[in-house]
């Protein structure tokens, strides 16, 4: 553990429906000239677009909008955005959708303020002096980028998807109101919910001890999303487990959970490759993943770990040995994900085939290094030998 | 469940050994002239009010004293301290110590921009539109207090002790270093965790259902809280004992586990009243209160609470009725306090009698109105019976 770490947790979350009394004083803090940003179709259907024009309309707010934000949002379109941002002199950047939007969000909040490639800031983890605030608005919790200062973006013509952050992307104020994410499809529920277990998994999973009290909140937390995935994927309108996967996607990665564990991640390492050769959604890909990945650095050292995550999140039977446990783990996990989740397991279910694994793990080791660290160091080749289990 | 609250953990908290590196700028961001409030000898013996002043002074900053504050902290400390602060033209106050100082140090703060009496903000549940800001130096883990909005302050002529709160009160900063809290007695250890304990208790035993992720997370806490507390009660110097219990301490009372219920709390206001005619440790009282409160609540509609309480914090088997594991819940709890931390388990061994337990009854009506929520709602002679057993 590291004995040194700082708990900033500045985003004020509005939890349930409460637009209407406070996103315009929210919005007034910062300034009268507002770009909307968001994806397509699905925020003007469950009319949020529209309730939220509304509102700032009826505040004297003059509303800008930048809409066709792709999933694995790519910086092209933040600089885009961007240009609109300085054109139009914004104060602020609403983000309305998962995390795609509010990563893209974060991404046009900072290149208002930079001279230069959007691409720069991500590939360089570089940051202006000044962003633009940012205020999210939930409609798929996955993610959790509605409190953390992440952003994700892929670069297309690279075939590059990197992760960068900084405080200062971290938005200022979030709507998480569970009712907006009713009409979030089973198939995205189900890849929201492997996304924010592994948010989880892949702290929990750190080569650091930590504190025990964040290792009971990661094990409540993994529970909670194992828990009501199931019920949101058969029941999409039951408030009480979209209200559980929401506040689970934002506590998963907000940074309290890692205090004083280093960042690493290296199952998201592997994903964000997989994402931007073959664009295929985060969560699905990382459900692939995470199974083998397990497999592959369990040892009579790691099998404890194991062990303690199968008692308290699957209901192993504690009696079992650690590795017996262990494998039990990895199966009620499998179990979970491809039978009550129904997510196809295997790359090739999703067209992938092992061609460019080598520039995979060359990416993340000009990135992030070699060895990558994690639970387990791994040198480029054991990233190859893990992807080609995925197949 | 409530389906609207606000998250909101404005405080910024230095874990570990950071008041070297951070605590004059931190100060600096709000003024020069600095009130340090403290209790006693404790903070000069462990060395941390030299080696504040000394950083402050170093900063060039103007660093004033008030000292003496007691346990059970009196609103007219606070009116003096505020006074001097306005003299001085105080523009931070920093707290040295533990919930006490913390708590008179939010009044201090309230009452520099307040005319009239200290305790009429108390009572009236009131606030000034502006305060000082606060930074918390923590040196005892118990209350909370280092990132609430809460301050509990007795007035000895009235033998009144009342919590008072206003998100205006959040420390904006807490230094919270396990070491400095190394020196602190094993009985007050054993009084403070009971306190943590306690505050989570009264949250989970909300009659309004919340989140189920809150209720893992609270079950996390107790469980950190049992388990470190005989550690450090043990041995003081434990730095992963003290490291938890004081992360358990900000978190049990931050506000976030209680999202979405409400704040009630009948067994605090039971032991507030204790506190204030005998002026006994808030955190014994608050032991010998919680499993006469438990027996006597507890009927067919409670016991699974229990149960559940039991199965995740104690390790009750899970196979016993309700009833049967909410019965063995209460006596591990017992085990707990009065065994394994060697608190005493009645009033009676603290010099208490049942001679002002009308009165007390009578302020608790008074000041949270009849009958007194909670798991099951009070009426005033419920309280006196409950008191009664715990003679």
């Amino acid at each position: 553990m590291s004995d040194l770490f700082v708990i900033n947790l500045p985003t004020k979350v509005y939890y349930g429906d409460q637009l209407d009394n406070n996103l315009a004083s929210e919005v007034l803090r910062f300034g009268k000239n507002v770009m909307i940003v968001y994806g397509g179709q699905s925020v003007k259907r469950i009319g949020v677009l529209d309730r939220v024009r509304g509102l700032l309309e009826d505040a004297g707010c003059n509303v800008y909008e930048y809409s066709g934000i792709k999933p694995n949002p790519r910086h092209s379109q933040c600089e885009e955005a961007a240009e609109m941002c300085r054109q139009y002199n914004v104060d602020v950047v609403i983000g309305i959708g998962g995390g795609s939007v509010l990563d893209a969000s974060k991404l046009i909040a900072a290149q208002r303020y930079h001279n230069g490639s959007a691409w720069d800031l991500v590939i360089k983890r570089d940051i202006p002096d000044k962003v633009l605030p940012v205020i999210a608005i939930l409609t798929n919790a996955a993610t959790g980028s509605e409190t953390d200062g992440t952003a994700v973006i892929t670069n297309e013509e690279l075939h590059r998807k990197k992760g960068w952050k900084n405080p200062l992307l971290v938005p200022k104020v979030a709507f998480t109101d569970p009712v907006l994410t009713f009409s979030v499809k089973p198939y995205v529920t189900a890849c929201g919910c492997a996304d924010i277990f592994n948010h989880v998994l892949e702290t929990y999973l750190s080569p650091n001890k930590g504190l025990y009290m964040l290792d009971t909140f990661m094990e409540g937390m993994m529970k909670t999303v194992v828990r009501y995935s199931v019920i949101a994927y058969q029941e999409p309108e039951n408030y009480e487990a979209r209200s559980n996967i929401m506040l689970a996607s934002s506590w998963a990665i907000n940074g309290f959970v890692r205090s004083g564990r280093p960042h690493v991640w290296p199952m998201h390492q592997m994903e964000h490759e997989l994402s931007a050769f073959y664009d295929i959604p985060h969560g699905h890909g990382l459900a692939i993943i995470m199974p083998r990945y397990m497999r592959y650095v369990l040892n009579g050292e790691t099998a404890h770990r194991f062990y303690q995550l199968g008692i308290s999140v699957f209901g192993v039977e504690p009696k079992l040995s650690d590795m017996d446990a262990a494998q039990e783990t990895i199966t009620r996990l499998e179990d979970w994900l491809f039978n009550q989740l129904s997510l196809t397991s295997h790359l090739s279910d999703l067209g992938i085939t092992a061609e460019h694994f080598q520039e995979m793990a060359a990416s993340i080791k000009e990135f992030s290094g070699d060895p990558l660290g994690g639970f387990v160091p791994l040198k480029g080749n054991q990233i190859i030998d893990i992807l080609n289990m995925c197949l």
